[in-house]
C-alpha cells in the first residue's frame, strides 16, 4: 500500500532514489560490486563525492571562495565545530538567535567556548514564533541562527543584515527554496530531510573565515583539515554521500529550487488553508512564521483524537504525531512529498469535520 | 561476473547482507516504506539498534560494566574523544604504541591534550613489525594500541598487560578472531571492515572510566551524552547502523568469532604459505606479526608486474593494489571473504610462476 509518509526526518526521498540506491547495493557503475564494497579512494566513489559536491554548488549557486564539504556527526557536531573553529580564544564572543531545541543546543555548546550571546529567543511563547527587530553585537565573532524549526514548525522567512559574519543551521529547509549562499558565511545541514539519508553533513563555509579563532583545534573538527582532503580525511560515509547526490541529482533534472519552492508553496498554502478553514484544528505557530517544511496543529477537542488518528492512518498517512514538546499533529512537508499526499491529509480532516460534525 | 574482493576497506561483506540491506531500501519490515524514510525514534528502527548492541555484547562476550555505543566520525574522531574524556586535564599523560599509520595520528592528536608519549615505534622500518618488551609509564592516563594495520600487514597476536587503562583501535580487525573484551578498558572500530558498511564507529567502553579527565566536553564528544542517549543523542547514521545488524547476524549464525578465526588462520595459512614458497614474491612484514587481515608482499623482480597484474585482473581479482606507504600488493582477507577467493589468488601466483618460469 502507498504510504503518504509526513516523518519529521529521517524522511521521504524521491521514490526513485530508493530503487537507484537499492540496485547500488548490488551492482554498482556495474562493476559486479556493491556500492559498500569498494575503496572510497576508488575513481568511481571519487566520481560520486565531486559530483555530489558539485550538484551542490550548481543547485544553490554556491559562489566562488566558498567550500562545500560533506562530514559525519550531524548538525550537532557542527555545534561545537564551530566555535572550535570561528570563537576567538581570547575574550571570544558569539552571537545566537534562539528559535528552539537545537538553535538552543548550538547556543549552549558555544558557552563552552566563550561568551555565548542571545539576541533574542522565542522561548518566553514555546518557540512558537520568530524574534525580529533584534541588535546583533558588532564585537560578535558570529551569528548564528536556525532558519527552520522543525519541532515548532517556524521559519524565518527573511535573514537579517548583520555587521559579522553570518551562520545558518539550514538542516531541515535547505534545498526546498532558492537562498542566497553570499549572504552567510557558513551554512550547514544534516542530510535526513531534503538532501538524503543520515550520516552525512553537509557545510557550505568561506575559506577566508578560517584559521583565525587562534585555538589548537582536533585535525577532525578543523574544517581546513576537510577542504585540503576534499571530504576524504577519512573514509566518508559512503551510502549517505551517494544516496544525497542522487537525490540532488533528482532535484536538478525537476528544474532545482525555484521549481521546488513552487511546489513548497503550493503544499503548504493547502494544508494551511484547511488548519485555517476547518473548526476542528488550529495551528500552533504564528502566521507569518509558519514553515512551509513542518506544519505543528492541535485539535481544538482532544476528545475526537482517536477517530482522527484512526482516519489517518485508514488512509495511509504515517509520522504526522506531533512531538512531545507541541503535542497533537506535525505535518513536515519535505521536497519528496507530493501535493497529492498533502491533498490526503487535507481529504482526511474534511472527512473528519463531515463525521464530527 | 563474481569478483574477488580484497578491498581494503570498505570491503567485502556478506553477499546476503548486500541483498538483505537493498530490499530493506524499498521495504523495510514489511511497513511500505523505505528503511531510511522512518523516524529514528520508530520502535522498529530503536529495535534494530537495541539489536545492534546486543548482538555485539553476545558475540565479543562484553561483560557487565562496559556500554556498546555506535558513533559518527569514524576511527579518526576517536582520536580526540579518547584524550578530551580519557586525559586528565591537569598534568595529563597517555602512551601510545606507534605501529602504523593510524597508531601515528592517535598519538599525534593526543599531543594537543597533554603528554603524549610514545613507549615504542617501528617507523624505524618502515611499520614492518609490532615492537615488544617496551615499558608503560604507570603516570600514564592510559596506554593505546592498535590492534591492526591495515597498511602495513601487521597485527598484535597478544597484548601487553599493563598496570594502567588500555584502549585499543581495532578497526580493521575486530570480530576476526576471539578477544577478551575485559582485558580492555575501551575498544573502539570503525564499521567498513568486518562489521558493515563506512558511516558507523563502534564503541565499547568501561563505563568507570569517564568523567575523570576534568575537562570541559563538549556534547558531542562526551561519551557520557552517548551512553546516556543509547547512542540517539542525535541522529544515528540509521543505514550503517542497520547493515552493522546485519553483518553481526550473519557472524552469529555462522557460529561467531570462532568460526571466524578459524576460518581467517586457514585463509591466512593459505595465501601466506604461496608467499613464502613462490620464488616471486616475497612478504613485507616480520612473521610473527603477519596480519591474518591484510597480506603485504612484493614481486622479487617488478619487471613481471604488467604480467602478473592482466592475470589476476582476467581471475576477477579487484582490491589488491598496495597501498603508497608499502607499494606492491595487498590482500585483504576480511571475514566476508571466502577461502575460495583466497585460492583463486593463489591459483593466479602459482599460474604466474609456471608463466615467468
Amino acid at each position: 500500500m502507498m504510504k503518504h509518509n509526513y516523518s519529521a526526518g529521517p524522511c521521504i526521498l524521491p521514490q526513485e532514489v530508493f530503487k537507484q540506491a537499492s540496485d547500488a547495493l548490488l551492482n554498482f557503475d556495474n562493476l559486479d560490486l556493491s556500492l559498500i564494497e569498494i575503496s572510497h579512494r576508488s575513481k568511481n566513489f571519487v566520481a560520486v563525492m565531486d559530483n555530489a559536491v558539485q550538484l551542490v554548488k550548481d543547485i544553490l549557486g554556491v559562489p566562488a571562495g566558498y567550500s562545500v564539504l560533506f562530514l559525519q556527526g550531524g548538525a550537532s557536531l557542527q555545534f561545537c565545530m564551530i566555535p572550535f573553529n570561528m570563537m576567538k580564544l581570547k575574550d571570544g564572543k558569539a552571537s545566537y538567535l534562539v528559535t528552539g531545541t537545537w538553535a538552543s543546543n548550538a547556543q549552549k555548546e558555544a558557552a563552552l567556548f566563550g561568551e555565548s550571546h542571545i539576541v533574542a529567543s522565542s522561548k518566553d511563547k514555546n518557540f512558537s514564533y520568530i524574534p525580529k527587530g533584534y541588535a546583533v553585537p558588532e564585537d560578535s565573532n558570529y551569528f548564528h541562527c536556525t532558519s527552520n524549526n522543525t519541532i515548532f514548525g517556524t521559519q524565518m522567512k527573511a535573514f537579517p543584515e548583520v555587521s559579522v559574519p553570518m551562520i545558518c543551521d539550514m538542516s531541515s529547509d535547505i534545498f526546498s527554496r532558492r537562498i542566497d549562499v553570499s549572504q552567510f558565511d557558513m551554512i550547514y545541514a544534516g542530510a535526513q530531510k531534503n538532501m538524503g539519508p543520515a550520516g552525512a553533513t553537509l557545510v557550505i563555509i568561506k575559506d577566508e573565515l578560517l584559521g583565525k579563532s587562534g585555538r589548537a583545534i582536533p585535525s577532525m573538527l578543523d574544517y581546513r583539515t576537510h577542504i585540503d582532503k576534499e571530504s576524504m580525511y577519512n573514509t566518508p560515509p559512503v551510502f549517505s554521500v551517494y544516496t544525497s547526490m542522487l537525490t540532488l541529482e533528482w532535484l536538478k533534472k525537476n528544474r532545482g529550487v525555484s521549481w521546488m519552492e513552487g511546489v513548497n508553496n503550493q503544499k503548504a498554502e493547502l494544508l494551511y488553508s484547511e488548519i485555517d478553514r476547518n473548526p476542528l484544528f488550529h495551528g500552533t505557530a504564528a502566521t507569518e512564521d509558519r514553515s512551509n517544511m513542518n506544519a505543528c496543529f492541535l485539535l481544538n477537542d482532544e476528545s475526537g483524537k482517536d477517530v482522527f488518528d484512526a482516519m489517518w492512518k485508514e488512509a495511509g498517512i504515517v509520522g504526522i504525531n506531533g512531538h512531545r514538546s507541541v503535542g497533537g499533529y506535525r505535518a513536515s512537508m519535505y521536497n519528496a512529498l507530493t501535493v497529492d499526499s498533502v491533498q490526503a491529509l487535507v481529504d482526511v480532516m474534511r472527512e473528519f469535520e463531515r463525521k464530527q460534525g
